[in-house]
């Protein structure tokens, strides 16, 4: 996602440092202190404009939530939309989320969110995919014990070695779906900016799963 | 498959001796006596009307094939092709192929092809679902080291189920296919009667999987 450059955006983000993490890694093993409650993390890595986060917060009081978004601009507007919503049960971070496991501990987050990935279609950059392993990697250092990653995209592509790889690292399927629009059984379903915009050209792809225990 | 019975087709079958095996168990590890060559076995279970086995068959001299095909009039249809086709690397069988642990031994399959099998849809009927734990338990019992698991379906609902199922089994996948027929990869297709048949409708899915090495 290429957006424009948004003047106010640096200043905003400056200036809102409730509701932004600037320093992520200084936080690990204590973001209960960044909320009013203490209550299962849920971290979203991409979070673009910021529908997904502040729905799910807001649906789900009885959670804490933390969204990474590595762009300056996107992140602004997401952290607008924090900020207009609100909500003390999330926090924006202007981060690139592969480094995920250098600002949680293990076990620290509950349950992890891609929506909508970049496809970074090309073989030669399958590592910046993020549900290459490498970064799948990262996430089974932070998640607690069946901790779920949930990813959703409309990338045909992506999707197809997503399912590879979660299989292949491996991780647990909790549930496909290959319509997620045309689901029958009763999925939450809380839509993104770009889930809208896309949903209408093709169908809307989801996984579920978790890593398996450890068997150390 | 609902299928006008064929009065033909009984007396097809009885004299045909040379492309259907009437008692498989007794042939239990000892298929290639079954084929001119010593080669590779692919099986199949719910052949339908035998397109994809027969051509299969002829894309691959290299490799022996056995389809199973659980109703009369299906199969003789199937056997007709066999045998119109001249081919001496395909056998029949008319039987139920949830057994077919009871007909190889372990090992002795090379690869197995699940094409649009029946998809089972209500919940009470899941066991009957050819990509079922039970199915799967008795294909690992008889599939060599390695050996592939190969399903393809036009209907979501058993795709995801299968997915997850395979997942959860476990199962490895090799490769999964969210619309084949637009696939951008080079991967063999040989197509069935119902894939001709529902291929305008939507995407036809398929996957590749293998069991994991086992640990004993
Ligand atoms: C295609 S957009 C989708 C945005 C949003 N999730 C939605 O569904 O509308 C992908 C977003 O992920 C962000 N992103 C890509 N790689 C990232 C990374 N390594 N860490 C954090 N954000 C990343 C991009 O900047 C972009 O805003
Ligand atoms: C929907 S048709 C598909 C036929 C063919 N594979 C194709 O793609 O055109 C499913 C076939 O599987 C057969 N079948 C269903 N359950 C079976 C079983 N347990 N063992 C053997 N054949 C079975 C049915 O009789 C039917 O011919």
């Amino acid at each position: 996602m290429r957006v424009r450059n948004k003047p106010w955006a640096k200043d905003y983000l400056a200036n809102h440092p409730d509701h932004l993490v600037s320093q992520p890694e200084t936080l690990k093993g204590n973001w209960q202190s960044r909320f009013p409650q203490d209550q299962p993390i849920g971290v979203e890595i991409g979070t673009g404009m910021g529908q997904f986060i502040v729905e799910m917060a807001r649906e789900h009081p009885e959670r804490n939530f933390v969204g990474i978004e590595i762009q300056e601009s996107v992140v602004a507007t997401a952290l607008r939309k924090v900020v207009d919503s609100g909500l003390t049960n999330v926090q924006m971070v202007h981060t690139d989320g592969e480094a995920v496991n250098t600002f949680f501990a293990p076990g620290e987050v509950s349950a992890l969110y891609l929506n909508f990935s970049d496809p970074w279609p090309k073989k030669r950059h399958t590592k910046r995919r993020l549900t290459s392993p490498i970064f799948l990697a990262h996430y089974q250092d932070v998640l607690a014990s069946g901790g779920q990653l949930q990813f959703k995209t409309d990338n045909r592509g992506l999707f197809e070695y997503s399912l590879q790889g979660l299989n292949n690292f491996p991780m647990v399927f909790d549930g496909v779906w290959l319509d997620l629009h045309q689901a029958t059984d009763d999925v939450e379903d809380i839509q993104t900016e770009y889930e809208q915009k896309f949903s209408a050209k093709g169908p809307i792809y989801q996984v579920i799963a978790h890593f398996p225990e450890s068997t150390n």
